[in-house]
């Protein structure tokens, strides 16, 4: 088994989300860190470069300047993963396309649609990989949900309810701590907060699962909590092309609400019900109403999605196997494109295009709201 | 104990609704059934009647009839229920309380605005109790959850998601038989379906449990299982005085839903989780997101609720308790009349002003739908 | 619809069990009650009929006064509810099968095996019917199971693991009022106390829906809370003939169970999970481990146990409707008597002969703990 | 951060323990596999360690040659791994405590009780760590139970409920692959299938999480599934120390049941609730029966066991994480020994004396077995 090397843009100390990035590779050990542009700080930088391994001549300060080096290097990196504040994704993901070198890159994908488009052009021009992290899409019953609605099993989708509740801030005065406050602030959240945070993840959610296209959108973006000044409640009322509708609520302040991802899918053969906080099994109910709990690991499940699993059914798999699980298939398809046995259809992960529909999205569902929660076109 | 006697307009061969009050009446005992008009047909009205013990005399074939010739009487009826398809309801709570008879009607109360309105005002000038019987707000939970929010004790309620969705009418070419028939025909529902059976339970739970009023609406009401030609999937946006928010969504082709109405309450104190189909419990969230589940019968229900209960914790009790519940706070207010000893805070169950309520939710949510979902004032 | 009366024997002022009886008769009002013997004191006995309606000359401060008044009458009792403290059953059912009348009596039957021998055989030489109320085993889900089973659908059961653990009596010097306090006392319970009042359950919900019957048991009763002179928490062992195998837990200090019956039963075909807590579905898992969840009044629900159900599935029954239904097939089979009708396949509710089983479960486990956990034959 | 070298013996080609510990351990990168004895046929041994970055003269045949080799080597491992089947348990442990090399060994430890005894001495002796997998007691939630015990904060346990039921060895003819074969064939497990494979996790989960220590077992093991020749469903009475009692269950032809490891403790101060498949919550009862739900990465946890949470609260975690905790503390306690920081209160994992104590539980199960269900003394 041929290992691949990467980099990585971001997760210094005390970085929640590059640890976990780097935890979810490893659990398969099916890449090497390398490279890092880990901080701004040379001293930081290189602090984390040698807890991790990573050269020193390989710790950059800049992405430019990695981007640069890695993409004249013999042995540069395979892939990068870029984990910094959403700020820098725009950029950064630039500098490694235009330098050649495939991505992943964290959700939100960038902050403006013009931005959004230029990265799809350009990893479509340059013919790289791209991969934007929506965690949860990883999960085995998340590609279970995919596959079987691919195969036309649940037929014309109807309606879908989808939501995305957490409580952590739901206290004045209270910022929920370094992760709280960028999220809270305008200057460095690009001026959209639990929308961008979790309605992403939703809209994405039922975009992957199942294929459906957003036409139109109407949004009620509220701030509740005293002294917040941006959304922290959102409802938005959905149209997906071919005529099925959604409704979509996300929020901050839902106190007893963990990181509660929730899709509910009805079509005309059934209906499937899927909480990410109890990713192992989902819920499929037939036509006539015959309530069924699958596991993942067990029977029922689609191949195509069982493939992932790692452990028999009821050894619990959970978020960090999930973002391994979309490693997985971008790291596959790394390699086969590198054997020259790439097909495109191997990708089974959000790309940039999911990643730019996200932007899109968002974009949408603020104008939306500014102009009195009206229907807006995507 | 005095025991109470009263009539029924409707409940006739085959009703469900009908019996189901008789049933809910039946458990405590507390008033029995004297008179009726079960059918306009004399010979259907009798048998009906003579099942139920019925003297032929009290059984009559219209409810104007019955109204006039119970209120003559020195021993007529303490009160009637009127269990008609919903078109009747209008006329027939209007012979009694001109009559002078205190009224029982199932929701929705009327048909238009102006007629609930008519039907307020009447009550109110007669003096008369009205029970419009929201069935589900008679659960000891459900009742739990009005006293700790007129407590206080959740604080400033900030949002409330809401919803009813129900899979019976989900087949193209299938109508649900008698039951939904009536429902899917304009003629006989007055041009709404889902968001009148349904959607009227939700604008009510929401109502009652929370004390909220609800300042306008934008609603979203689509026809959506080929063949229909009333609305089977509605979503609700809404903005109650005070500034708290709130989503309702209703269906009748969620597959795998049987009767599922489930009220999420999130204050700044904590959050309230109810869900129909598991009555006997509820979740309570503390201020610091600590989650307790209550149960009825158990330790934590506010007393004014708790009095309701009639079995052990553990010991189910359902919806005919629930049903039977808004009739003992009701037929107790009659006797307190009857004796002189009523004050309105007795009042423990849905009037007359909270129908009203409901009849005016639906039009104005027809309204903001006809003219492309936008905001109207209730 | 002919209308049967009865009479009860205990219920008077404070009692839960006769109330519930009642109240559970009361539901589809299929029998009046007309006669009672509802305390000794003549007094209280005709405080509490004048409250139920029932004339003073049929108030009796004897239970054989009333059998053999009522046996002489022209339009006499058609059955007597038996609900008085344990130690009364076995007299007072005698009284009445020896005076000609039909019996319905709360478990546990009798005290002593000898006891339950006689009230079977003289149940049988009278042909009289005879319910005993485990109340349980009218929920339609409980009845379904006991159709699928007995239809072959889940093959051969292997074993059976069955509980029943509250909490009330968790707390050292605390008694659980007076309904603890004489299940406490040896004087007034017969010399077992949580396996006499839990177990009897478990036991009978395990024969009445498998069908199986013990062939020997291994006791251990313990005495757990400081104070307590009687079992407070049993595990049975029990080996069924034919092969299969069980294991009962009941308990009195199991904080925060309510009363939670439970049957987990495991066949060659699949297996079947209940919960009486949630007496509104059942978990029915296929040969292949695919785990479906069925719901009362729902698909799949087997037609001689449907047909129970009063209301559409998701508007819950419970406790009242369950004791009400073992009473309407009770009260069908004495009409049918009476017309000349009845078969003995129409008896759907536990007999005389699952009371005295009951009771000889009871006998053959005290022997077994006072022996040192030993085997003993039933 | 110093980072250790480890070997491993067994989890070769094909091997589903062996690989789950290297990812177990790969999740936080704390120790390097640079030896290992993968296979006893050179070739494949040489081929799994080129696939793992194993030096081919550091791949081993047999695990004597390596215990001695790595002994001698100044870079030497810092630990085994043993994940070979049961029978090489006892002299693969042997052989390394004896050249000085801490042991991570799968549970069970080993066959017989002498064995048991003898590593445990040698362990002692030797001042070496031996940590035996059992993998569930590394959940924060398994640990939050033993640090809310331990704390006193349930009080005196009275009684406690625990049972491991699978399903996949339910069919007749069939046996579960590779890895049912080797447990259902007496000469390869050791004359024991389901309890040594199951019932010695929860014996241990049940000795860990409470502290209590096993007084004596009356067994009840059954060979159910025709063809079987072993155990494969088995009931366990049990006595602690001190006067607890508990009972045990474990089957692997329970239907629908996939990996089902719960365990229900209760004191005189409240109850506890868990379950292996749901190892993110926690269901604390307190002692009034308040009813709450606690998850890991929320409030509530005790501190020293939230401390081993990677992700926020909702993250979900799982059985590899878990492993990695019962690694991380195993890891940190052979850093502190070479630092010499090591004190005997940082061991926070199962040890050889908790492996021994399931040996020991075993066999005193067998005995109670053979002759005929009755107490046997540990």
């Amino acid at each position: 088994m041929k290992k691949l090397n990467y980099g990585m843009v971001g997760g210094g100390p005390g970085s929640f989300i590059g640890d976990a990035h780097r935890k979810a590779i490893n659990i398969d050990a099916m890449a090497t860190l390398v490279a890092g542009c880990f901080s701004r700080t040379p001293e930081k930088c290189r602090e984390t470069g040698a807890q991790l391994g990573v050269a020193p001549d390989r710790c950059y300060t800049t992405f430019d300047e990695m981007a640069k080096a890695e993409a004249a290097r013999e042995d540069g990196i395979d892939f990068v993963v870029i984990v910094t504040p959403n700020v820098s994704h725009y950029p950064a993901c630039k500098a490694f396309l235009e330098a050649g070198i495939n991505v992943s890159c964290d959700k939100p994908l960038c902050l403006t649609v013009e931005q959004a488009d230029e990265l799809e052009k350009l990893a479509d021009e340059k013919g790289l990989l791209f991969l934007v992290t929506y965690t949860y899409m990883g999960h085995v019953t998340a590609k279970h949900i995919k596959e079987y609605i691919k195969a036309g099993k649940l037929g014309k989708i109807r309606t879908v309810m989808a939501e995305y509740p957490q409580g952590w801030l739901a206290y004045e005065g209270e910022w929920g701590g370094k992760q709280g406050e960028w999220r809270c602030d305008p200057k460095q959240s690009g001026g959209v907060n639990c929308l961008g945070d979790l309605g992403t993840h939703v809209e994405n959610a039922v975009a992957h699962m199942t294929g459906l296209k957003i036409k139109r959108v109407l949004a009620k973006m509220d701030i509740v909590v005293p002294g917040r000044v941006l959304d922290d409640n959102d409802v938005v009322l959905v149209e997906f092309e071919g005529g099925a509708t959604g409704c979509f609520w996300t929020s901050q302040f839902a106190i007893g609400h963990d990181n509660d991802l929730r899709v509910r899918i009805y079509g005309e053969n059934g209906s499937i019900l899927w909480k990410q906080e109890e990713c192992e099994k989902v819920i499929m109910i037939d036509r006539d109403g015959t309530i069924v709990e699958r596991h993942r690991g067990g029977g029922g499940i689609e191949p195509e999605a069982a493939k992932y699993g790692r452990l028999p059914a009821g050894h619990t798999e959970g978020w960090l196997e999930s973002m391994g699980n979309l490693y997985r298939s971008f790291i596959a398809c790394i390699e086969a494109k590198q054997d020259g046995t790439f097909k495109p259809e191997m990708v089974d992960f959000p790309t940039v295009h999911e990643g730019a529909e996200g932007v899109r999205f968002v974009h949408a569902c603020l104008k939306s709201n500014q102009e009195g929660n009206v229907w807006v076109d995507m």
